[in-house]
């Protein structure tokens, strides 16, 4: 594999640097570096941050690319995922097309990373996930892909769907999903001991999408503290959304958030501007590791969000009131390194030794970026270029 | 002037159609129209609809194109106000140029019409007005601009205000401003009688911002209302933000919108996605008018916002929990029509006889205009051409 020497960058928006990769990994970084036979980039002065991270999303949802989806649905959550589940097939959403569209829209964008739960229901059985998994297995060394098994339709209600999330794990989903434990199944115990009892079976992390608020998502979210600690899984459980911890200052919001830091269970935000989402700072006061995602983008659900984790951090600075700079480069962190943390990446900062993921921004600083949703110029992923001035550039790959 | 044919059009989403202009009006739409003389423009398919118009802003204020002002500041509104009051002359934020900036921005963006408050105060006297003046007269024809006098710093604290703002109406301001009656001078009843005085006296309407909530925005409307009433000023009164109507409904809530709207009483909206907003949907149910603006973008306050009312939108939008077609399409209403209900322009629905003002949207339908942020390609301001492809094509006008 050819080194990489990317000239003049400015690493986290500091001082100009080059920036050399050698077998894949950040070898050096600082200032006329040689290039002693490296394939050189020029920087042209760009910020280099470490390659943003979309680390919840529904890659097998979005209707991109396929013409305008009108939604004339009156729908509450139930009917939303009622009528996608009904429907997705016969609209073309093709289980292999559109998450090679997403992900690589994503990748174009400067994302190396994503964590993408998928529909598994009784209807479908696993055919929406094994066209996840064949749209992976094409963007090998382009983007990296983990998948959540998830329980779209509830798990208790419909028979069968433990034993579908079952072979899910075991053929390749790194990461056990569940949602609403209360409002989707009428059986958060039952819900939860499910979700728990294959996370305890395959040896493999848990994300729980909570939309739940007020008293319902904070006894959604003792019942979770309680089989985190009985199990010993901290650290390996995240809760994504998790609106419950977006109501008004109380005790017992902060004994919320005291528990989740004490179990080091992660938090995974959308920043959704119409919903009482949890105020990031907060949890980073905290110590919780937080990350980002654009969630569903233009599906059946709802026509917002675009396959862009810097839009995304506009979305979630200013849906957090942010105005600092240094509050600016947060929502930042939690676009990108925010995500490796809670999905258990290495690295993942710009230092020597990381594996060379990053993305260069044409910005003056890294708030400027956020706030400008600035071009992105390049995107590396271990050491290779896959997208160049918004265009994917990996031989053989292309948008479909 | 010659006349302007635009072929291949779709109005507000419809079929495909062309569109005459003659003596800056729209002359007739409909399919295959003769040029006879007319220069031609092709319209490629785009949605055509109505300029978009910005009804809330700031002009006097961003720091656009003069490289990255960093925020450090932790501040309140009181301090964002005296921050910026004290420092905006030394950090060049230049009266003339920075509006200019802004301004032929939001027309390279389909904007036909904005209406900016410009800060007055006695540290400044008329000087930011007099230079938003100088960029109105030199953008006549380029885009309309409606001059708020807008006594950012309070009337009642600062003594000369009054004044002042007296010197600006007469000198060409076309609104009363106000702000925070209550927080701002901590004497509603001078701040009120002040601005609704200098209504009377003048003849002119009023545009008063309301960040204030709860039972204190409560009792600030329940003052304007009272003032409206008596001095029959219905139909001639704006509240800006108006956040106090964002709490969870009550009875008290529907009797505020209710008064509003008996009063003819307009809101104007910018989304903002960390404070409690009306819900527009509720508006428009009760038959109020709502308008839009991107408020200050990019200024000492804070980092957010583009000089684009197609983004504008999109935060609107996603603010409201809009997810279907139907809604989508009122938050652009909103972004162009309602702001013309607002500030009382005639016509601007894209109908027979309407100014010539309106814009070309490179996108499938309306809804998916707002949710891309779509590509404008031509604007067009009272019959001519202001913006072809995102620039600027007026001959000796250039963004500063």
């Amino acid at each position: 594999m050819t080194d990489l020497l990317i000239r003049n960058i400015r690493p986290m928006g500091g001082p100009a640097a080059d920036l050399l990769v050698r077998g894949g990994l950040i070898a050096a970084i600082g200032p006329d570096l040689p290039a002693e036979g490296a394939a050189v980039e020029d920087g042209a002065g760009a910020l280099a941050v470490p390659g943003l991270i979309d680390a919840h999303t529904h890659l097998d949802k979005t209707t991109w690319g396929m013409g305008w989806h009108v939604n004339d649905q009156n729908a509450t959550l139930r009917g939303r995922i009622d009528y996608e589940r009904e429907n997705r097939m016969a609209l073309g959403i093709d289980p292999v097309r559109q998450p090679l569209r997403h992900a690589l829209l994503l990748a174009a964008h400067g994302a190396t990373h994503i964590r993408s739960h998928v529909d598994i229901d009784t209807d479908h059985g696993l055919a929406i996930f094994h066209g996840l998994l064949e749209a992976r297995e094409k963007l090998a060394g382009v983007i990296d892909i983990e998948i959540v098994a998830f329980p779209q339709s509830g798990i208790m209600t419909r028979a069968g769907t433990i034993d579908l999330l079952d072979a899910a794990l075991a053929e390749g989903a790194e990461v056990v999903g569940g949602i609403d434990p209360c409002g989707m199944d009428r059986d958060p115990k039952g819900h939860l001991d499910a979700v728990f009892g294959l996370a305890e079976k395959h040896g493999k992390p848990i994300d729980i999408h909570l939309h739940e608020t007020g008293d319902l998502g904070a006894f959604d979210m003792e019942e979770i503290f309680a089989r985190t600690e009985a199990l010993g899984m901290q650290g390996k459980v995240a809760i994504s959304h998790a609106f419950a911890l977006g109501a008004p200052d109380t005790a017992r919001m902060q004994a919320l958030i005291d528990r989740i830091a004490a179990l080091d269970i992660a938090i995974l935000t959308t920043g959704a501007p119409s919903a009482t989402v949890p105020l990031i700072l907060r949890l980073k006061e905290a110590g919780i590791r937080v990350g980002a995602g654009c969630d569903g983008i233009r599906d059946t659900w709802g026509p917002w969000g675009k396959p862009d984790m810097l839009h995304r951090a506009e979305v979630i600075g200013m849906r957090n009131g942010f105005r600092r700079d240094e509050d600016l480069e947060y929502a930042l962190h939690v676009c990108s390194t925010g995500g490796a943390e809670v999905m258990g990446l290495p690295g993942h900062r710009l230092a020597i030794g990381d594996a060379a993921d990053l993305c260069l921004i044409e910005a003056m600083t890294l708030a400027h970026a956020v706030a400008d949703t600035a071009p992105r110029t390049l995107t590396v992923k271990g050491g290779k270029v896959t997208a160049r001035g918004g265009e994917i550039v990996v031989p053989g790959v292309v948008i479909p």
